[in-house]
């Protein structure tokens, strides 16, 4: 898969975040939606990620999804310097105090510069966020969106019927 | 089993949360309270779960079981339409905050709008909470409580009988 | 008002809980539920305790609300002696550590004994539960709760209406 | 100020959290962005909540902000039904348990439902990431960023000259 | 061994508890403090500890040491009733948040009954208090803590002296 | 009032800590139990902190009650020297985060060193404690504290009968 | 005070943070040691931040001191730049968490990139490790820091000597 | 690898934390910087700590390191004597509750008496923050804290090229 023109990227502080941070590249890779992923760090590299974010917006992005750990920097960062939607993905990483590091690190902006900060680890929503943000103004992007919204409904049907073989249940309104 | 004429309703967020809900099931099957179980979901079938809200009390449920994980809003939006009593079970799913999330977000409901929370993951305590609020009006129910009662204090007494052979123990007093 | 015959026990451990218990003896009273109030304290009347517990379900009650601040005992070790349901209201008394400690004390009761625990300080949704639980095979109060949720959405309603004047919205479905 | 043609939904659980989301509002203005504000109560207008997020999309909304406090599940509820970006705001009401509630009940949605959730708050972050979100792909939002980013470093830039007057700097390099 | 005699008592919630409680009777046998152990069960047998604690003074115990998980009510509700000193050993059981629960349980003790509170899991520091309570008027228990104090000196020094093999250290100050 | 043989020494980190720790004094005052105060602070006058804990059982003193607040060292290292028994009292001072430092500081003791903890500020109950701890053994002392346990309960009853005049109340067994 | 030859720089996220970060100017004036104090904003001037961190040290500065509140980057960004030791001072700021915030998001850096971390609000005791810093090299200030610490021990004699006049105790031993 | 002349102390309460502590002593001897290594521990050998804070300075040494877990003392007793700068590690030994305790008990010092706090396990930072202090006045340690950076960055380099083979990314800006 080669995407010459990416409308969202994915950052990380560090390539351990791989594991975690891939479920948002599969997630936009399944709503068509091009991006780019790399590391970025605000620690060790913190020229890259002022030039990455200082250049995201005229290099044709529209979304920046940033994941990282601990003492997570790097979202908070990129928002300060971009006027880009920013994405902030807290990761429970090892040493971190059971993800609350991470969590409040990004979440807890102050006023000016925002994160969308989503659940912990949650890399795939915040791809599905940023499919969300694109989908806000692009019709595709928004009609894959409510498929997607109505394959989890039918999702938890299926799993319905598989319970209904073991537990009693006289619920039969299909899901909706 | 079959249980045409259920008073529990049991209903969980996903059916990877069976493994902690099943505990409910069986304590009420212990109670021969009849019950039936699925999967209602307010995030990925919000219609379904309004319908099982609404339709609840006339289909005759006495009490509602519902167990959620990491932002669990299933009790309190079933509690919302429902004016039956609605018992939550906070599950400590992965990814979520040490299970905070979900007793937080059941248990810290507004006023008007009550959840009965038990703790995290007893499933088993809720099934016996339903089991007492039919109990406090249905008379062989409350036999059966108090029977149980009497059975934990029994099992007690086992159990000390066991630690006599090891450790030193002159306090003979039965249990009670 | 005089109420001879209790259905519900509102209890607590000591007269300063008064200020948030009373908003369980209000609503109560406002669904026409007859209640007793009195002081319980599971640290300083162990014995009160313990005969209030026994004779709660031969004296009529149907539901105790019991609510006590800090390592708050009480919730839990009626729950203990009765097959009742309780209604465990954590309180955030002064030198609390924010509330957990009365939250926890109240919540993460093991298996067997169950206790319903409402939010914190929540004595109003207590006696809401109450009335639950007694709607649950009760019409009248079932209707009165029907009756008080579609109260709540017309508050809603009005507060919508006084927006209006200050503020744009253009989404004019009732509340509902 | 008249806005027939709304962008963005502000949306609270009760008007008591006006006082907090206000700011969505403000900021909004300032930025020319057209929106509506109502209150739309999870708990209390559940219905009202259904309708206000079916209807979202097609009535022209781009991006919803939703505020609430204690047990949070308007923004995870409206994110449910609604294909829109959804901003969560976690509001510290009375009676929280110092705003971990409504944190986690907004933050911690299950997979395939994101909440962007900006800090404990923080409603005029939310106004912000709103624009950030239309400003990906609207030119004149993303200058009013850009220059609004400006503008919070010159004052700045203000603050410390005043801070030269009373403290030694000789740190010169004009703010940017 | 059998002691007909205790001083102490060792009580638990659960025999699941004996793996962490044990070691309170295994440092009082190195200490020569005779003890009892058994189970009392606030939330099962309520009875029993009732008349335990009635007892336990007249029984000739000097200090009783109670273990529990969860809402840990035992060691409060047995110092309810006795004027014993009781220890209180918070214990992380499966389900436990993360043991907040059971430390604040038995740790916020309301004004007039204090438990005497050890760390998260420590039955041996439970037993050696213990054995300094009943040292502070009896000679030979306090020599054996003095020189049970010494010991741990001396072992530190044996781990120092292992140290030195592999990592450079010029302070050669005996350990006191 | 002059006590020239002190049976409980009460120290504290800084004379700020006194509007907490004389309700020590107070309650052992009223249990007629002679005890000295001073100020011992860990980390200002580590010197003397040693001293003090070096000649407390040779002076005679039977239990020390210390109470510090932040990071309370004072505590666990004045039991880390002597082999009395050590009540610590967490104090929420200023700057404290929620008490919970304190808290932690002096209730966490690594094996071999307990320190037996009161509840936040809770300098009253350590008191108590001290007074039950000589009351393991000296027959005066814990007359007073069964009569104290009796005065709590009458309390309680008057607290009651207090209430009955506005609140409904049909439990009449008497406070015990 | 002119001070053209910096030692230490005081940076602050904001100026609302000068309230508690002058406590370490006027320490390290107490301590004749040279410094800087201005407004450094990590969200709000991304580039004077870079600017300062990268050019701190060749303006001759052997320490900084970084202050800021909520998700505070400031003290993790400059030390991902500079070589100079940085110590960091969380703020509780207003719609702080608590406090954990910022302690979280200074504390918890990953490895290579260290924060010397002071307790909440403690810039008086940034101001003083300062000084140990620049001490540990330099004999006068290592010098006023003994001074400091014996300054500190006497304080604590004069208020010994203030509560003796009320409340009783025999430990005559001196302050050090 | 003999070290006749420590300039950096690196202490810890027991061996047992010498798995997390030696990568203070391993990247000390990356740059060149003599150090020593031992077990002190405030609990159990407080006389032994004492003496080695006060003979720290004028034995040589310019910082120490401090590691130690639960209510950890360690680091904060021994910042109480001596004026050197003192590093704190907190350590997240077994019992611990999630490493709170530990991180609380370093961090929250009293003002008069810093610790230089880290985050939990790292004993690594720890160590280059005792380089960097060194490095504030001696050039060569400087040099290689510079040179350390380089590594850093070249090392997220080759980590950025890994992951182009697999995933997009057009971003080639190189690390800085």
């Amino acid at each position: 898969m080669t995407q010459s023109f990416p409308l969202v990227g994915i950052i990380m502080g560090s390539d351990s975040d791989l594991g975690i941070m891939r479920a948002a590249a599969d997630i936009l890779t399944q709503f068509d939606i091009s991006f780019e992923l790399t590391v970025v760090s605000a620690h060790r590299t913190p020229q890259r990620m002022a030039e990455y974010a200082e250049k995201a917006k005229s290099r044709g992005l529209q979304v920046i999804i940033a994941g990282a750990g601990g003492a997570a920097h790097l979202p908070g960062m990129v928002a300060a310097i971009t006027t880009l939607p920013v994405i902030g993905v807290p990761i429970k990483s090892s040493n971190s105090i059971d993800g609350w590091d991470s969590v409040l690190s990004i979440l807890q902006m102050p006023n000016g510069v925002p994160v969308a900060t989503v659940a912990l680890n949650a890399a795939k929503n915040a791809g599905i966020l940023a499919a969300q943000i694109i989908g806000s103004t692009h019709m595709q992007t928004a009609e894959k969106l409510a498929a997607y919204k109505q394959q989890m409904q039918e999702e938890v049907g299926t799993k319905i019927e598989g319970l209904k073989k073991q537990w009693p249940n006289s619920f039969d309104t299909p899901t909706k």
